[in-house]
């Protein structure tokens, strides 16, 4: 894996061993110092030319617990201000001699364009309407996580479909993973045509929301509240956002889900954001380890191994059991023990 | 202690116990290589809810020197200005596993509430007319640098006192550790009571100005002038800047202080500023050591030990002594010799 | 080497001893962990008082790269915005303990000043239109590395010349090496008097073209469009830009250069600036080890040894020559060996 750019890319296999991976991610990061030194001399840049602050920290943190080096891209002083072309400003920070650049970008389509302007690994961390893979990762995450596997799973989209990265990656990612995708939300805001995605739609949410296991709630961008396709903020959270009283037709042991950042009392009821079925924060906490294993599978060695990538720390077993014997054994132990930061 | 919110919650043992860290900091700044490993793998993320240069940056090296990793969470870019509400952005952080959020604020009482919605521990780095606190213990570091203690010395405080977080964390230490302290100012820019400050109220500089061992001049901030509340520039710095003219009236042994940027010809004039009595670029210079003694505090392993703490090149003595026996001795052997950045 | 404020302060020695430095760091940027421990423990800042990505950018990369702390100060959060002096903000960022401060400034002369106010080395990341030294060393490093040597060579410097500190840089630079050089562009652009330059003039490009080994193109600045001094876009195109036609006449062996970024379609040409004979992504990949060497040469321990000076994973056969026998030598050793990054 040399980019991560749409998860369309992945077969179900390449999801499972990204998802396999976060999990040993995860025990680290539960470690007492929670870093690897497996990206130890890389540099990690990221571009983002649209504003985000959860999810270039959550980027950032996942870097920096792979002790990569990260640059921050400053795109208010950057030289497209200048008038210079994407393309040239790709090129030039390329050349730099970086290892990965993580873009967000309000174009779709961005980050295929700029990978084949770099020889470093490109990540898409959003484009325009286009896709958010990691969003996606670290949801089917989250819900694996509470229920093991998504096979068979019901789970309903609601909200802005049409102008959403993050419905399109989701719809992928959990379909590929064997789940079962709704699509709910006012009509002037799905999709012209969605006779090719593996889902099925409704127009209210009461009519499914008895028989979810998921119900995944978008945000409504706030440019859309006037943008004439959007009913007004009452009736739509009427209708499909997740009211106290609707929450209390959704099963005990299902999950609500919200990429946030939330607006309390439109999708979603103020008091349901911290319902006990809620995982939004699981979702946020999820993003570090998901961004290690991506970050890993295309910069690191190959396999990651949790027992020798110790930081030297924790597993202090695993080096009394030998003294290395020749120069190169105790250089290799070294780098694989000792913790950078 | 787990946040640094107020000096309010600090007695004077815990004042001096902090000063005293501070000590032993500033002789780790003086090494060849001044860092220590103590908060190796530990996240401190920087919330600037309002512009600050020198606090952040002061805060930034404090956390480098003790090997944590920085993560700045941009203002500017943050999901509050997509209409989050400021609780669900600190979860949203807290989420991601940091250790320590360093908060300014432009409300008062904001790093309370944080830290009731975070895990994290929480520094409050200003908030809104309220506090201070590591302004208050670099100042105080600095007197005591000087003077050796607090004790029985006068020190006025001058200036906008009722809008001045400074003051009332400067007011609270320097009276704990034993100083008298006077406030002076244009009435309408005292507080409304002061009944229950430990304080003395003087109108006019010059009735005090000869007695004092600290003079102590607040910033004017430039919303102020133009608030009404405000005498004209040429009639503030005439009766409550120190003028040239009047810090001929100062002691020769005396102090001159400001938490800076300094307005200069205003609440100070420039000549003043680099009077030799003048050791407003000491306080900026106390502000590293403290910061880490206070993120060392809240933060670190308990008690801080310089000798074993070494960053292995300095004190090379110490570890000739003996080499570890067992496997665990030499991994904190490593841990507390090496040094990280 | 205490600063890096002007090429007229380096005679041919210093440049060539500087480019050959730089040299030995490309050789650590090749390695699979490309850092040394250099400056350890070292605090840069970079203080950019006017927007640059790619500078701040390669500096970043460079300073880290040998291992030292990066400090961001941030132009738009500072105390200048407050009212505050250039000097007490320079005397304030240095009051905290810094080794190096990197200066961006549209005033001319204003890192000379600045060194005048701190105790830590200042390098010139460009001031006004007085010099830009780094952009000049990398220069010329991209030129020697293709031709071995300047000495002799045909170099033309063509645009708005009176506006530009690359071209008062570069054509110190490139003179002190043995190059002749040549300016060209409109008389309203070019210095008022440049009898005491050591170059030639030239009014139209065409005149010169076919005799050159390098033709470096400046960029048009957007504020210079409206100057009344400028000439219609189209009228400088034709007379001064590089365009494919004009291409055509240079050397199959020249060099086409530009500091970036570049108007594509203003002084170069789309095509031009992708033509084989381009060396404008080479230039930036200069600017790292070129910054490397700087920051070493004001920061560093004397002499830089690339073998010594390993990260402890490359050229591992030096260390097994022998095992350090006593502790001091263990450190030294371990010292010099290590990564951190």
């Amino acid at each position: 894996m040399k980019h991560l750019i749409s998860t369309l890319d992945l077969n179900r296999a390449d999801l499972e061993q990204l998802l396999d991976l976060a999990d040993k991610f995860a025990g680290v990061l539960r470690r007492p110092i929670p870093k690897v030194p497996a990206l130890r001399g890389k540099t990690v840049v990221m571009a983002f030319f649209e504003d985000s602050t959860r999810t270039r920290t959550s980027f950032d943190l996942a870097a920096r617990r792979l002790s990569a080096d990260v640059v921050n891209f400053s795109v208010s002083q950057s030289a497209t201000k200048k008038g210079e072309s994407l393309r040239d400003t790709v090129e030039t920070i390329s050349a730099m001699g970086i290892d990965a650049v993580v873009v967000r970008h309000s174009s779709s389509g961005a980050p295929r364009q700029i990978a084949q302007w770099t020889d470093a690994s490109v990540i898409n961390a959003g484009d325009g309407w286009h896709q958010h893979p990691t969003q996606a990762l670290l949801d089917a995450y989250t819900i694996r996580k509470r229920f093991s596997a998504l096979d068979g799973l019901n789970i309903a989209i609601c909200g802005d479909i049409n102008h959403s990265r993050v419905a399109r990656s989701n719809v992928d990612v959990f379909t590929k993973l064997g789940a079962n995708v709704t699509l709910v939300g006012p009509k002037t805001l799905m999709p012209p045509d969605t006779s090719d995605w593996p889902v099925e739609l409704a127009s209210d949410l009461d009519e499914i929301v008895r028989d979810l296991d998921v119900v995944y709630l978008l945000r409504i961008q706030q440019e859309r509240l006037s943008s004439g396709l959007f009913p007004t903020v009452r009736e739509y959270r009427s209708r499909w956002g997740l009211t106290t009283e609707r929450a209390g037709m959704v099963s005990p042991d299902a999950l609500i889900m919200h990429p946030g950042p939330m607006n309390r009392g439109v999708e979603i009821d103020p008091e349901v954001a911290d319902d006990p079925r809620s995982v939004i924060l699981d979702q946020v906490a999820a993003g570090v380890p998901i961004r290690m294993a991506v970050l890993f599978q295309v910069l690191g060695p190959g396999q990651f191994d949790p027992v020798t990538e110790d930081n030297g720390q924790v597993h202090s077993g695993t080096r009394s059991k030998s003294t290395p014997t020749s120069d190169g054994e105790r250089l290799a132990a070294t780098n694989q023990l000792e913790e950078v930061s």
